[in-house]
């Protein structure tokens, strides 16, 4: 198998079991109806596909793996919905798509990420895969990832960061928390699920910070150099924001560069992992050189 | 100890508590000060209460309890920020003191709304008094109770039913979801931590199941009687949203009346619990009797 149909095979998993999930929830249909429309959406499955194929690389048995990977995707997706309201980033399309507030309502929206975050940790709590340990461990590190530590200081001081001139460094810790915790989490869940070690779990740990900062990176590089169609959303919405960027502090040819020092950094940390799964190091390509 | 001195003695615990919990979150400053207003907004504390005064019915060890109490307390808060919301229940008050997104902005709230529900799962997650069985079962218990199936379900219900006639049975649907499951999660998660017998737990769950009904109807008659002062926001605002409450269904007198057989039937729970914790029936009149 090779990396596209590896992933195609994870993506695949990851929305069977999505649907799987919603379709447990008995809730008010009109409500259910963009709660599908949120999941179906779609998205690149990144952060579920990199929890499932750290897991992978110390372990067969997929069924471990798959909520946890669900919960990580319904957080991601609420923070989206969250993010896209007119309060906060105000856009209008995500993935080509309408955003929930525009396809429904504002009230709407908020209620679905709200729901969609509480109910990550309500799969967790309720798996039937997973040791009460395990679940713990699982809660503990996407709250902590997802919260006022993390994703959500990342937002608000990516919101307030507007019209500022940042440093890098100021951009990376912003960066950091934004998107970086999750992408952590995702690792960290992985490895400790198919028990690693201890130095195992840290390595990956630190090869999951970079591919956080190179996500990041190739997403600002795309916003000047994409197409709307290849994104989904207007390209160039950074520089309307007046948003610092990785482009913007180091120039164009600099965020390359920077992007490929991030990118021998990752490889080092999955070498000092002491493990075979190529797919991990075909990761680092997937998150670095998208063009969506 | 008189009932006013145990709810006093509580409220001090929960409030010093909620300080100490949220200090030790390591945050953006600007941030951390409207968590801080969210905090000390104040409120009844009447969940918390019913979970710990539920615990106190069969265990005095309060430690183990006071964690998930604050959890849930972080939710309930949560819930009311995001309500107050203009595209929600557009409330300018609360409490007397301006909302979130009037004394901050909007992002902000939404922020600090979402930063409140995931802090209340990391809480539980990382509490030291609780093993990880215990925390699942919380966990599992405020998700549920929070999540589509509970809370979030009826402030949706709620907001789409402006302008529409709710049948009795239709609005009691509507208040289960919104504010009863919250206070079922209550009591069953005291009950449970306290180690009561399974027909304990249920016996007191419905028990809860009215303290819920009284809660809301008691709501809709101070909107008609209270004062502004009482109850810190504009009475009336239900007429004005043409929402459906029990005085327009059943007349204020009748309302009264059904009040008074919830409050039989509660006790009557409370009996069949075979329990000696006459705060617990003292609580039926807090949430039945409150002006404010």
């Amino acid at each position: 198998m090779n990396i596209d149909e590896y992933i195609k095979e994870q993506q695949q998993l990851i929305n069977d079991h999505l649907k799987k999930e919603i379709k447990k929830i008995e809730m008010p249909l009109n409500l259910y109806t963009a709660l599908e429309y949120a999941i179906e959406a779609g998205g690149k499955r990144l952060r579920p596909i990199l929890m499932m194929a750290t897991f992978d690389a110390f372990n067969e048995n997929k069924k471990k793996v798959i909520q946890p990977a669900i919960a990580l995707e319904l957080i991601h997706t609420y923070s989206l919905i969250h993010d896209d309201l007119p309060a906060m980033d105000d856009d209008d399309f995500r993935r080509g798509k309408p955003t929930i507030h525009k396809q429904f309502d504002e009230a709407t929206a908020i209620l679905i990420g709200d729901g969609l975050l509480t109910y990550a940790f309500q799969i967790i709590s309720m798996s039937k895969e997973l040791e009460a340990e395990e679940k713990v461990y699982c809660l503990h590190q996407l709250s902590q990832a997802s919260g006022f530590e993390g994703m959500i200081a990342g937002q608000y001081l990516d919101l307030k960061a507007e019209n500022e001139e940042l440093t890098e460094q100021q951009l990376i810790g912003v960066h950091r928390k934004k998107t970086g915790e999750l992408i952590r989490a995702a690792v960290k869940i992985g490895s400790y699920l198919g028990k690693a070690t201890p130095p195992q779990i840290e390595a990956l740990n630190q090869f999951a910070d970079y591919l956080g900062l190179i996500f990041q990176i190739q997403d600002d590089i795309l916003d000047v150099t994409g197409t709307d169609d290849e994104i989904g959303k207007p390209t160039g919405s950074d520089e309307g924001n007046n948003k610092s960027t990785y482009p913007k502090i180091l120039g164009l040819e600099g965020a390359l560069k920077k992007k490929q020092t991030y990118i021998d950094l990752a490889v080092e940390k999955y070498n000092e992992a002491k493990i075979n799964h190529p797919f991990l190091l075909d990761l680092i390509n997937l998150f670095g050189n998208r063009s969506y």
